[in-house]
């Protein structure tokens, strides 16, 4: 109640910052959005090379002025933040951070304005701005599956690459320094090339006993890539089916309510959405 | 009741052109498939060069009577509609619209009477001929379980968008010009084709810390094919399960009729299949 | 009752080499089987230019001992049969004919003698002489989820194809010939070749329209491999239901009993097999 | 009861060895877990031309001691074995003599000491370390859907192996000698370069009929990728089901705990877990 009148500022900061209820803050975000696009353009136009030479001054003195804007915006999420420290080490804080430094950064090291492409993933803050909340919530079921696929996943992966390392290893000593397999190391490179199925042909087996070899190879990596698959299926199938069923009506209790909803859609009860949220993730 | 005679005669046409039940429907079908496939045929071998040293004059007569007779079929399509402006907008509309349209363009642009294999989409409306009708009802299937998709896999290719631009931005940055990254959009270009499994060895990297971020990615692009199969086999098996438990037979309220069902298979009674099917897709 | 002696030579012929019951039809199927693969290995080591230099008169001497050997059993085969003309129109009496003639042919035609290699699909028949109950079911499972996807997977290839054939003719007009996109049916192939994740690499697009349109399908190509697979799991998940809970003991009523049992395993009760098979497949 | 003090020794050894409860266990399992991995690096790093000649020595010398170390470690393991010959000839006892065996062959053969790599698959006993036990139980999940699968699968790749048989044997008729298809078994290699979408481009077709032929076996192969895919979906799906139901408490017939369950998380009493486990593995 005894709010202080920097505190109302912060705090009027905060809902056109952080949020997109109001008009105001709307606006922010599609302003942001757009400025964001913008920037990435710039960074990947600078880099081509008959652009660059005839447009460098103009991408720098852009470049310059998204940072700035940016450098500001990350500023004042600072400062209107209930707890600052708290949003400096979030991962959109960190992102935030990332997205600003590489332009100084490149006053010292060539080059390094380039990582400026990670402002991308600032992006996926903005799912908001459009209230895409069944985006937001199918990338939760997707998130939650994949989070319960994690460790059957780290097995999975822990497998390959103890056998892209045997393979590897395996062809070096079959095709040797000639056929390019010029070390281990590249021989894994490849192996890992193969059993995903992409077979960029920058290394190929000459000889018949590598050829039979990389034949095996590939028709384990056509075999295994079901395994993944397996997994994340089935556990969608299991994401899916909570988050469709469990949420039951404690009115008239009627099954099946998305997670997002907040009255029931037969008999207009408030549903607890917290609870059942909390219950089902 | 009061119909005058050109709307007889437009009624007339209405079905032999747009229906496919009339003996006169179903010839018409049956020549315009076979006229399309020809027409296509037609254009790809033009663009051999061996072909078209010889035969020419041949190609562009055919080209000519192909376009003269699906021009004088889409102007008929119009006439005979009750919705003229409908028909001209709906995606068959287009679809008939786009396939003559070239011919006639490329007396200004040269090359563009290639662009007339988009009447290969034409052979879409065909399906009707052969009253393939257990072929469109598991095209719709296939559609609903895509549709039901679509948010999610959506929410997927964004993060994926987001991961190449990234990654191709740190493969420039790594690789530099020499090895063929001559620039970010170029980059993203050889990013997309690693995480697709692609693969085709245009562009590949040559330093170690180069080979090491394309293992990242492969082995990731080899993981995440998972997800968008994962969610298409969860959506599959909903539409699997709606199209043959939701039919309910009026008379003894037997469940889980197939929509191709007329009567049901417990009391035979009959089924109204329009309006089931209606009620599902 | 009353048969004639040739009816038993020939009853006994069948049961040795049709069948593999008995220790004779047993001893017959095993040697049918290592004939096979022999000659399969002997057409392969031919084509090899240093193995053809140093022992081609082994190799046609070879060639034509097993040819003669499996023309023998073809014509035993025949006249041992009820109905001999059904058995030489099968797949498996195709299979034998198609399995000797290249042999005869290659006294006329240069080269044709490699197609010798069709020979190894007569492995296929010899599964039996192991017994092999448990592959052949699951064999049959699998063909029946197959054949179940089979309408939903020619409409899958159907759009595919078109497709492909509108992206071929756009590259085509795109890139032209420069980059060796020589012909819409060549653009076709690399489609095809892009679409399905291979690669090659031996034609790439090189202008950034072209790797632009070309991303495009490859994004395309990685998402809608769901879709098969998708549509495979759907049906083989049903098929695995139906061949495990469907047969019920008519005496003891135990559910569950697989699509090659005879007795009830619960109470020895005979099942009418073909009965209950024709009622699932 | 009545023990030895050199079986008290073995004892203590063994449950330092093979075990991971006690401290000391603990410590040896790190130690162990460091040493492998540090070995396969440094077999790896030796095979890189510039390091090797720079530190051949150093790489040496290590190679012996992690020899010496690995084979006093293998000389205790079957020492403190209760029953020496069942652990030499289990699947760990033959990794761990395979493990050393490649640094003494060094002395005679050249190159042999690359094989040393084979030691990455002495991490798979590791996992012990870190009591992963989740990590373990998902391993059995996974493992089981494999075996369960095996049957499917090998029918599977038996059909297919038929195949690219086939058409190896056709693309070396159709091609030729002069496209790179220089004999059927490189061919055979082809196709499945091709059919298990890796597609190196090291040969590829240049005739119209070879590129129809690849692009039949291009389509097939992303078709059939679905088979594998769906069948180890389903029978992860099995595996979870029962990994998640079969498991019932005998107190109050409570169903569906997890495999790590120690209690009934419905009334508390003690499960028998090792039953349990048996039971479902």
């Amino acid at each position: 109640m005894a709010t202080y009148k920097s505190d109302t500022l912060k705090h009027k900061l905060y809902s056109i910052i952080f949020e997109a209820e109001t008009p105001a803050g709307k606006a922010f975000d599609i302003m942001l959005l757009l400025l964001i696009i913008a920037s990435v353009v710039v960074v990947s136009l600078e880099s081509v090379v008959s652009l660059r030479r005839d447009y460098l001054p103009l991408f720098q003195m852009l470049e310059w002025i998204f940072t700035i804007l940016f450098t500001i915006e990350y500023i004042l999420r600072i400062y209107s933040s209930e707890r600052p420290l708290r949003y400096v080490f979030s991962f959109f804080g960190i992102i935030d951070f990332l997205a600003i430094i590489p332009t100084y950064l490149s006053l010292f090291v060539l080059g390094s304005q380039y990582l400026l492409v990670i402002r991308v993933f600032r992006l996926l803050r903005i799912a908001r701005v459009f209230r895409l909340t069944s985006f937001v919530n199918e990338g939760q079921v997707l998130s939650k599956a994949l989070r319960a696929s994690m460790t059957k996943i780290t097995v999975f992966l822990g497998v390959v690459l103890m056998m892209v390392i045997v393979v590897g290893a395996l062809m070096y000593v079959i095709e040797g320094r000639e056929s390019g397999y010029t070390s281990i190391p590249k021989s894994i490179y490849w192996a890992i090339v193969t059993l995903t199925t992409v077979g960029f042909g920058d290394i190929t087996p000459v000889t018949p006993l590598g050829q039979l070899l990389a034949s095996c190879l590939m028709i384990m990596g056509y075999g295994i890539i079901a395994v993944p698959t397996g997994i994340v299926s089935v556990e969608l199938a299991n994401a899916e089916r909570l988050n469709t069923t469990t949420r039951v009506c404690p009115n008239c209790y009627k099954e099946g309510h998305s997670l997002t909803a907040n009255f029931c859609d037969n008999c207009g009860y408030e549903l607890h959405r917290e609870e059942a949220v909390g219950s089902n993730i």
